[in-house]
């Protein structure tokens, strides 16, 4: 978008979707241009076939773990609905005591809700597994919890890394913990996938989603170990292991693969790059804004994700304000934009209501620059102090 | 793909997956090539969501419906299930005696294995509404059906017009019985749209798959009357009227609705030209091949779709020949490909089971010509010999 002095907008919201990385692009293009249901038996769908096979192969490779593991999806949402509802109504089909779900506090609403609707709808009892004042789950709490109700949970949910405050979860430890009581363990690892090092084979699954990456909208995948059978959500052709029907997207999988692969080969220099924009912008924002605090982990967080709440104003109107300075962020997900409560993530760090909307999440991305961080500095001061006059609504 | 003499294969396999338009392709890279998630409160954010608002209300207008119908998801097995088992749960939630399904005997899998998956799980009774010889419903047996179990029926499911032999249904005829007895009935479009004239406002519910008419795959919709609210399948962020949660796809979606206008634009011109070449098909084939009879209704059937049935022979041998000779086509559904059974729609009309296997689907599109046709008369003599002499598998 071009801002009123001509310039393009600057976009700092990569966490709620990152520009089509140029291999993604040529590989979609590539296939696109060709025809072939991956179903069909004739030369063009054995053909369309070999590049899915070919994809997922690669995403196994790049996630460590085996081609056969990788579902695609349409994205993280039906990956994450897939893990949380499947699991739960496969594992108490198999043991009627199963009701019980371990679910952190600050998961996205692509686990959140399903985990709710499984309380309301099916008889399911909810574990919420607090976090301290950075966003990090409580193992103590966990071990507690599963030590008590070993019998009864159907599956334990941790996100690999938070969409909001960019806190890392210790994934490994949760993984343990659930091993050694045979509890499958999902993790929801859409913001992780292409930011961090992720190797989903700690885990008995796994959603991620293509656009967090490079990737279009529209293909994601569920990671899910051998042997663990979600009972399905679409029942059809019997595509993807007969865990998800529906004509199987060779142009969306062989894009899906091509962005993690480029993200793999310039992980090192890229996620460095990022951490430093992200360090810079969080410094200059401290150095020039009174009464600004940075939330989430410092020490174990996504490379891309600032995210800072300001004293005395609302998000909303700093998230205005900077729009129309042509910066482009939000107050936290995408997915609840436009909701004024404040975030359900914030709450759970022990942030008071009214503190917690005066919240900006600025998140950046592989196509971040220096003159993007600058850009924003540059208008915040004069946004901040405007927003503040605008005070804080009820 | 390029056959053994070097020709470009002629593709007869439209009814699978048809190639993406070119207009639907400029629509996909145009925004493609921009970056927001519709969910966004900022400007590019705003911007996707114009085009996904912009392409709602084209889609609907194509389709005769307004634009707050129509409910986007990631194609048609999605739209079918969500409609499928998202009405029978929230009809029986509302009254515990509607646990009857009325569903036809000859509907694709993406309708067959929901329905069956209600009898098996969920508590439902089904009601196969038959056919006749030619494949269309016995509105007779409906109506008795009806007036029988008016009280217990949770819905009626019957597709616009049939994927294997093309039979077009009577969707008016149906949709008035069940509006005289405030039942909701589902239409799985995902072959009519783009080659019938599709007024989806007869219906209460409507899907569609984009790859069938000339969009890529991976979007599709699910039209939807005011009023009804199936139970979600997925649950998060609350996308699409709380229905279908997930990131948006706006590049799919603004695809998907160049596609459809596009189909709409060369609709007389191009159905009449497909018919054409397909009768010219079917009576080049009736010449020089003996033993070979058409299935379906002639009198009223998708301008596309020739299935035909070869005495004595396994379809599957005449696909690889075929293939080995150039010429791509299927035995029926992509979506049960290399299945050895008989298609459940042959079965359904009263084909025996040997016979039913002897059938090949070619199915032509926008991009279908003379020439392909010329090539299919061509190779399907010597390759009709040939599987004639292999025989039929026990």
């Amino acid at each position: 978008m071009v801002d009123a002095t001509g310039r393009e907008a600057v976009y700092l919201d990569h966490a709620a979707t990152t520009p089509l990385r140029p291999e993604a692009r040529a590989a979609l293009l590539a296939e696109l241009d060709l025809v072939g249901n991956p179903s069909s038996q004739h030369s063009a769908g054995r053909r369309a076939r070999r590049v899915v096979e070919e994809s997922r192969e690669s995403i196994a490779i790049a996630l460590g773990v085996r081609a056969g593991d990788v579902v695609f999806t349409s994205g993280g949402t039906e990956a994450d609905n897939l893990a949380v509802l499947g699991l739960y109504r496969a594992r108490r089909s198999e043991d009627p005591r199963r009701t019980r779900v371990i679910a952190s506090a600050v998961e996205h609403h692509a686990v959140l809700d399903p985990v709710d609707w499984l309380g309301e709808h099916e008889g399911a009892e909810i574990s919420w597994l607090p976090v301290d004042d950075v966003g990090r789950v409580d193992l103590a709490w966990l071990k507690a919890e599963l030590d008590e109700h070993a019998d009864e949970v159907a599956l334990v949910t941790v996100m690999w890394a938070n969409n909001e405050i960019g806190t890392v979860q210790p994934v490994a430890e949760v993984a343990t913990l659930c091993a050694d009581r045979g509890i499958p363990f999902h993790s929801d690892a859409v913001q992780a996938v292409g930011s961090l090092e992720v190797d989903a084979s700690v885990v008995d699954s796994l959603a991620l989603s293509g656009h967090k990456f490079g990737a279009p909208v529209g293909v994601g995948a569920l990671v899910l170990r051998r042997g663990l059978s979600p009972v399905p959500l679409v029942h059809g052709g019997g595509q993807e292991r007969e865990i998800r029907s529906g004509t199987v997207d060779a142009a969306g999988i062989a894009s899906l693969a091509a962005a993690l692969t480029a993200s793999m080969a310039d992980f090192d220099v890229r996620t460095a790059r990022i951490a430093r924009l992200r360090d810079d912008l969080v410094a200059h924002v401290l150095a020039t804004v009174d009464g600004v605090s940075r939330n989430g982990d410092p020490s174990c967080s996504l490379p891309g994700i600032a995210h800072l709440s300001f004293e005395g104003c609302e998000g909303d109107s700093l998230l205005l304000l900077l729009d129309a300075a042509g910066v482009e962020c939000s107050r936290g997900s995408a997915c609840s934009a436009g909701v004024p409560q404040p975030s359900h993530v914030m709450l759970a760090l022990g942030v008071e209501p009214v503190a917690a909307r005066g919240s900006l999440r600025l998140s950046l991305g592989w196509s971040s620059t220096d003159d993007d961080v600058a850009r924003l500095v540059e208008a915040l001061p004069a946004v901040v102090a405007r927003a503040r006059r605008a005070g804080v609504g009820r």
